[in-house]
């Protein structure tokens, strides 16, 4: 497939921005040879910035504007303020179809909220929910929702589990995802009603998804499954878990190291292992959560990333784009939709679709 | 405090029983000096690992039976068979005042149940909990409930905070230990409607708690509190994802450090380190969960633990039988019942409590 990929980036949502988006941008520029840049944001910051990148300066162009969306402001107030924000026009520009995708650095739940105003959400899904992939014992897994919902409904998670798979599919080229639901034990009367009865659902419904059953918390990092279905109150709690307990065995190894002189020479001497970890586990390289279920694709970056996490952000969405996620996913939402209507309401269910068109 | 504590050991629970149990106990025997230990299980096993074992065999007595509940029989099954397997009648010895309390490394939902109904819920509390604790950056952290409620209103939370206070204080020794609630961010209004309403409660009842407010799952083990409440739903998936992390990452070390002749040799000279760093980390530590808000002391050991994990689930028991855990949690519930009752229902509720009485 080769269609003209061009992003939309909101120049001024993260900590360190424009500085990062525009030179993430110029790495993402040089992996991705052909994909054009529009950036949202300060005319006068941004090209000061790509004059000393002429390269990116010819694949991009300004949008400009003064207002930005701050990290701290709530989505209900972004949604009446902030008409002229970068983050707002970048959505904007893909809803007008001048783009293939956002990326944003930006406010997380402003960004979710404008995305689900301007875009609107797809046909079949009812919440929007943010997907992650993070790195485990033999690869990587995709888990969702990371916090777009505090509270899952048993449809909610069979919806979830549709767009994931079609994320792994599309993004990290698994052929035939395996797909889990996160609960506290693997057999079928455990946890609460409604992970029992999406688990029940994703079953009995045909769908063609490899659906492996329930997962448990350390099933993530042992990438059991390709995909982790959970709602965003679990999702984002095990998600920071994950984090923090990365961090704290880093802390206690850097510590160990170095409480003597033979340690600190092994780790001279085994420093290029040491790199090998830190680089494999770097969690810039699992920066870039979608947010899926939207009319279009929408990527967060984290915050406080720099120009190399940015630009694995731009990467999720390239390849969304390039791989046509949008296409396959509302495909397989029809499916999906087609699977739900029970013989005996599927008159009722045709009529609603009907309206709906 | 001076008070003879006797330990009811089923030593027919977990993977290696009665070996793993015996050879626990006889760790623990030289750790706790005076206290006594009785065996609930078969007598020629157990009398036989005894025997090799002079001075643990002088400290204990046993109590036969032929019976043991499986590792996967269900709660239900395991209440209503099994009248005479060996966790059942160290319960019952419990009940009794026999004992101090009770270890077991068998069938955890199995022990929760029997527990319940035979020593019965203390007063105060509507749901009994799983306490763990756990290694974090700082030391250590009691987090609960780890799996036993699936689902958690706000006065189970609030619950669960009372006995984790008081359990971070008698076994950790935390002269005034933090509280907080697990959520998806630390302002007032994330979450859902139980968190919130916990914490509420917690800031607003006066109660004598040195409450945080909201944690999120990576301050968990950065040990931003004493104490982390949650329902044992996201309780369990966060505890099950910290131990897959810290796997995986020393899964990832170890293969780092394997890759060259020279990083091989860096773990050589640094095998000291690495073996600090196990050990601080090493899972058997921080064996030894609690179920707390029954009526008695009941400590689970992981079932696949060895003889060192199962002398640190003992030592959890000890520590709570010496520092009179069941006296200070009574004292504190009477308090929050007492800070519950609101001036508009306070006879009512008075009159509910000469009722129980």
């Amino acid at each position: 497939m080769s269609r003209q990929i061009i992003l939309a980036l909101d120049a001024m949502g993260g900590d360190n921005a424009p500085g990062v988006v525009v030179k993430g941008a110029n790495i993402a520029r040089e992996r991705y040879p052909g994909v054009r840049f529009v950036f949202f944001g300060h005319q006068g910051k941004i090209s000061s910035l790509l004059n000393t990148m002429p390269k990116l300066r010819d694949s991009s162009e300004i949008h400009h504007t003064d207002e930005f969306i701050p990290g701290d402001m709530k989505p209900s107030l972004a949604l009446r303020q902030s008409k002229r924000s970068s983050m707002r026009l970048a959505v904007e520009s893909l809803k007008e179809g001048k783009v293939s995708c956002v990326v944003s650095a930006g406010n997380t739940g402003a960004l979710m909220a404008l995305s689900k105003i301007i875009l609107g959400t797809m046909k079949g899904v009812d919440r929007p929910a943010i997907a992650g992939y993070l790195p485990t014992e033999r690869g990587e897994t995709v888990m969702l929702d990371l916090g777009a919902n505090v509270e899952s409904d048993a449809e909610n998670l069979v919806q979830f589990a549709v767009l994931g798979e079609v994320f792994a599919r599309t993004v990290l080229g698994v052929v035939r995802p395996s797909v889990g639901i996160l609960n506290v034990g693997s057999e079928d009367q455990k946890g609460h009603e409604n992970v029992r009865d999406a688990a029940a659902r994703l079953r009995d419904t045909g769908l063609p998804i490899d659906f492996h059953g329930f997962v448990e918390g350390s099933d993530i990092t042992l990438g059991t499954v390709d995909v982790v279905v959970t709602d965003g109150f679990t999702g984002n709690i095990a998600l920071k878990t994950a984090e923090g307990t990365a961090k704290m065995y880093a802390a206690y190894l850097r510590r160990s190291l170095k409480s003597s002189f033979f340690s600190r020479l092994g780790y001279v001497l085994a420093k290029r292992a040491f790199s090998q970890l830190r680089e494999k586990l770097d969690p810039r390289k699992y920066n870039g959560a979608v947010l899926l279920g939207l009319e279009g694709i929408v990527v967060k970056s984290h915050g406080s990333t720099d120009a190399f996490g940015f630009a694995n952000a731009i990467g999720v969405g390239v390849d969304m784009a390039q791989q046509g996620f949008m296409d396959t996913v509302r495909h397989e939402f029809d499916a999906l939709l087609h699977h739900l209507i029970e013989p005996s309401n599927a008159n009722q269910t045709s009529m609603a679709a009907i309206e709906v068109v």
